[in-house]
């Protein structure tokens, strides 16, 4: 709704072309609400609200924005003017651009960075998809540690405004070789002439360029750390992420987690922002092989069909049998897999896991089997011969289904692949058919 | 493994009686890192261990420990280390502890606490959970707007080591009301004799007390900040939440969505520390009751069972219908669930919702038919007329499918209730029904 108001009143300042008001009125406001803004306004629009905007609003507001409008916007500057942006922008920021712009975009992008910023962002778009490396910025403040706390801060003034943070600074070797940090805090509170080494933390917390993405929030979230220092294998610092990027990561990365727990092929684009086609596209390939793979079960039901028809009360209890026992795997299995993304367990914990997991579900198939015995002779009206089969099937699915839930996530990241691609969906397939072959099985040693 | 070894070196030095070098050990820790080396520590070593830390490590040290970690030592210290100790603690840290421990232990702890400090621990314990205001600190720099920037660094240097951020400090009122704020950078570039009131930002961003503690985190994410203001109705500030706090929501709300979408009561404790009971209980409500509701489903093939009978080969394909339709039932609600924990789609938007879901569900519903369809024929080797009946059923109870999957958490939202729990197990039972339903009214007019 504010979006909404300062849409019209700009509108209004631009009709009047009372553009003295105008500048100052987005003066005022946020970057990240100046990007909405930017969104609302038309492609004629747009690029005179921008340039009304001063140079570092403009490209933090830039940097904002979604893909699209950031898109449309580009092919209204001009060389110099996309010059001077890009000298705004963070290197990470940059990096994010030209991942999201199509191939002559980025090539404009590149051509009108500086030579320095050029070699950065190949090095940064080198970095493995998903590394930490790949979300570094280059842009931070380097200390040496025969400096005094007044140099540096001479230092920081000087420098300062170009980097992403002042807050934390990184005390290098003259080979780069990352010796030490020190706060903005630890400089406000020492004295002018006390040398960095003196106050300087040299036990450092850092990652690796390759090291996951994930990792690196975690560290954020463990050690309470505005900005993390990122090294090459030789202890060299490379880069810094910094806080505002991990929780951005943070967000992204769970809803990615959530989109493959739902069989969906993730997108870090907003729900409305995504095309019906793409939207296809990300979820047909899991229904296609989810479906193709139910031949299973109906190989199983249609081997067991004369069965059936001499006892035709059993299969209506097809799906309570599959859905308790689909559900009871998925609990296991997205426990999990969010407890292995979030490092509280990992796979050599898996003895300590499949015996809690096994005492769980004795619990679970027992109090189910006991509440289902009674339904089923009760509310569904069956046999208790039927009824038995029922429970005895359901109270074993379900051990059956939690183990299922428990190994496949434990064993797909032991071989090195992402488990939240292989849950809940997949694992139901699974158990689904497992389910059925030990329903035909039960009722076959008990009344067929 | 690095905790391992930390571990055999503190036991070693124990041994040694060497309390010295102990002490010179345990300084060069982060503070997590010696939370975790005292989850392994024995009763009897854990206190001795803790007393050699330095106060202020001590302190952060503690509230990184698991909650049966803290119980344990908090029972070894006496009054007068306790109150040391809570000193030394952030206000908000302190709730924390004080929401997790046992009635005893924490009545102990808040008669332990100075008199202001309780004021203000249980002014924060009587915000509602979930709110902004419950996991906010009052530890924050506050100045004023006629202060000169040198008399700001005067006042940061005398109270900032008991502040939880001095990086953004507060402009308040004489009333407390908030009028600006200034982060330590401006500080650091303007003029020691420059006025607060000068380079303060009066277009403050902040959050009220009992906004949810979710769409703080969004502000975060989106405007970069390292801690945001908390007022009460009157834009008077009572406290401040700090990005390191938003990054510890993110993950554990990002658990809880995951957990809840996946039919299980959330818990806030790692994996591996939940007993077998306690997870038992967090899961078997769920089940029980979506075992019960495919009672539903259960009446529905008994009705039909005559049908059944008499063209058994429907029977086939009933789990391959019923879990196609789940899935894409699930894939949509998830997505909107989690569209509407990121404010990227409010409750308002339904309309573009159901004409973007309707579109993508009959792509998706056509595709699905027609592999169906030759599927059926020519793997599952069943007849034309049974694929055919099969094939249409696949398609309408997709495009139903993803209806509910959309409505559902929409309105629940709306009524304003969690969607999250309401999500794919339930949504599954309903849209199992509706595509039996469907499928024996299908069969009903093409074949039987």
């Amino acid at each position: 709704m504010e979006i909404q108001e300062l849409f019209e009143e700009v509108i209004g300042l631009l009709e009047k072309c009372d553009y003295q008001s105008l500048r100052s009125l987005l003066d005022e406001k946020e970057p990240y609400d100046l990007a909405l803004l930017c969104e609302e306004l038309s492609d004629k629009t747009l690029p005179i609200v921008f340039r009304l905007m001063s140079r570092d609003t403009a490209a933090e507001c830039f940097s904002n924005m979604e893909s699209d409008v950031q898109e449309a916007l580009l092919k209204r500057l001009s060389d110099s003017e996309l010059k001077a942006m890009l000298d705004e922008l963070y290197i990470d920021d940059t990096v994010d651009l030209i991942e999201e712009m199509p191939a002559n975009v980025a090539t404009r992008i590149l051509a009108n960075s500086s030579a320095e910023s050029r070699e950065y962002i190949n090095q940064i778009l080198n970095y493995p998809k998903d590394s930490a490396g790949s979300i570094m910025t280059v842009e931070y403040v380097r200390l040496d540690k025969n400096m005094s706390v007044a140099d540096a801060f001479t230092r920081i003034r000087r420098v300062g405004t170009e980097k992403e943070t002042i807050y934390t600074c990184y005390v290098t070797d003259s080979d780069r070789t990352l010796v030490g940090v020190v706060t903005a805090m630890d400089l406000m509170l020492s004295d002018t002439d006390t040398l960095i080494s003196e106050i300087m933390e040299t036990n450092v917390i850092s990652v690796t360029t390759d090291e996951d993405k994930e990792s690196a929030v975690l560290k954020f979230s463990n050690y309470d750390f505005l900005a993390l220092p990122v090294v090459d294998k030789g202890n060299r610092l490379v880069g810094i992420v910094t806080v505002d990027d991990a929780i951005d990561v943070a967000l992204e990365e769970a809803t990615e987690d959530v989109e493959k727990m739902a069989a969906i092929t993730p997108s870090d684009k907003p729900y409305l922002k995504v095309g019906v086609f793409e939207t296809w596209r990300a979820r047909i390939p899991w229904l296609m092989i989810l479906m193709l793979s139910a031949t299973f079960t109906t190989a199983i039901i249609s081997s067991f069909e004369s069965q059936l028809s001499a006892n035709a009360i059993l299969v209506a209890f097809i799906p309570m049998l599959m859905g308790t026992a689909g559900n009871a795997g998925g609990q296991t299995s997205v426990t999990i897999i969010r407890a292995l993304s979030l490092e509280d367990i990992t796979t050599g914990d898996i003895l300590r896991i499949l015996w809690k997991e096994f005492r769980v579900s004795v619990l679970c198939g027992v109090s189910l089997g006991v509440v289902c015995l009674f339904k089923s002779v009760y509310i569904d009206g069956t046999n208790w011969e039927t009824a038995f089969v029922v429970s005895i099937t359901l109270a074993i699915a379900v051990l059956v289904a939690k183990a299922v839930g428990c190994c496949f996530p434990l064993l797909i990241k032991k071989i090195g692949f992402d488990p939240a691609v292989v849950a809940s969906p997949f694992i139901t397939t699974v158990v689904d058919a497992l389910a059925l072959l030990l329903y035909f099985a039960v009722a076959n040693a008990m009344i067929l």
